[in-house]
């Protein structure tokens, strides 16, 4: 059997509907199989394991966070932290709404990986979570932002911007637009000076 | 065999741990029954089904939500809306925070309640979200907080403090109450008019 790009990703969009409806946990390789109507044995032709599965979707939308995170600081060479924060924020926004499901299990299902794969996305979210946090540090030291808490604040924003993953709908009142730049709005108000 | 609360309250705790660990949907009553020591037949003497174990988590933490929340705007009696929404703030920053674990089920799998549950805890999420709302409206309409769009704030909002539940650990570098006065200070400011 030849493995092409379009079935294992037709197994990585049927599985990320599973394992975001019933999650990882309560999803076996059978109930995959069935949802893309194929054999369990046939599906093993195309993944070694559940843990390959999720693995799968995890690294892609890792990946895709980085790779907009790379591209939005790209965009903002003269390094204002403002800037820098606003761009990833939007980064973020547009990444997450462009597959609410993937990112949902991106989310809350990445702990169920086997612990090597789990340690190595450990790390790339820390690494992804330290730009937010550099950037409101490197705002706070030049005035740019009030004195705070920026671990504390990068936490905040992140955790407000992966939960539209779990209220987005594309068929809602607000684009994906609309939604970031009023989540560029918020995330720069909550660290601006307060004007009272 | 006599229904005690403790033996009740345990019941749920270990439940709260399984939920969260791995899942509703992944976890039987033998499961359950097993971290309990005790025989499934046993524990179906405490409750009828599987289900009739989250519905009791999910609707005693709504219930911790809905009275911290009534507290907090008792507290208020001004009605002064920026007050209110502090107050909304705290208030939610302390129940998350007194069981992250429980917080973290109600947040996440409350959607694998049974139907009429289910629906009767999504009219008590949506009420207790309006109040958040609310209090942006208000705030916009006496010129306290900046005009935004108050369901997407109060979404915002509610999403950065259920994330606490996610990563909140009790022997952390931050107290609760550090936490809320950090939070009550980054929504406050996420609403306030840009002074730039």
């Amino acid at each position: 059997m030849i493995e092409t790009g379009a079935r294992r990703r037709e197994i990585d969009q049927v599985a990320s509907q599973l394992f975001h409806v019933n999650g990882y946990a309560a999803t076996s390789v059978r109930d995959l199989a069935k949802a893309l109507d194929m054999q369990a044995a046939s599906l093993y032709a195309h993944v070694a394991s559940k843990d390959d599965v999720l693995w799968s979707i995890v690294d892609r939308a890792a990946g895709d966070f980085e790779r907009a995170a790379d591209r939005a600081l790209a965009e903002t060479p003269t390094g204002d932290a403002v800037e820098r924060l606003a761009a990833l924020v939007e980064a973020h926004v547009e990444v997450v709404t462009a597959d609410p499901q993937r990112s949902s299990v991106f989310v809350t299902e990445w702990r169920h990986l086997a612990p090597g794969r789990r340690a190595s996305i450990a790390d790339r979210r820390d690494a992804y979570e330290a730009r937010f946090r550099s950037a409101v540090e490197d705002g706070v030291a030049v005035g740019a932002f009030a004195a705070t808490d920026p671990a504390l604040a990068a936490t905040f924003l992140l955790t407000a911007l992966n939960g539209i993953a779990t209220w987005y709908r594309p068929d809602g009142r607000l684009s994906p637009d609309r939604i970031a730049d009023h989540y560029v709005e918020l995330a720069l108000r909550s660290l601006s000076e307060d004007p009272r």
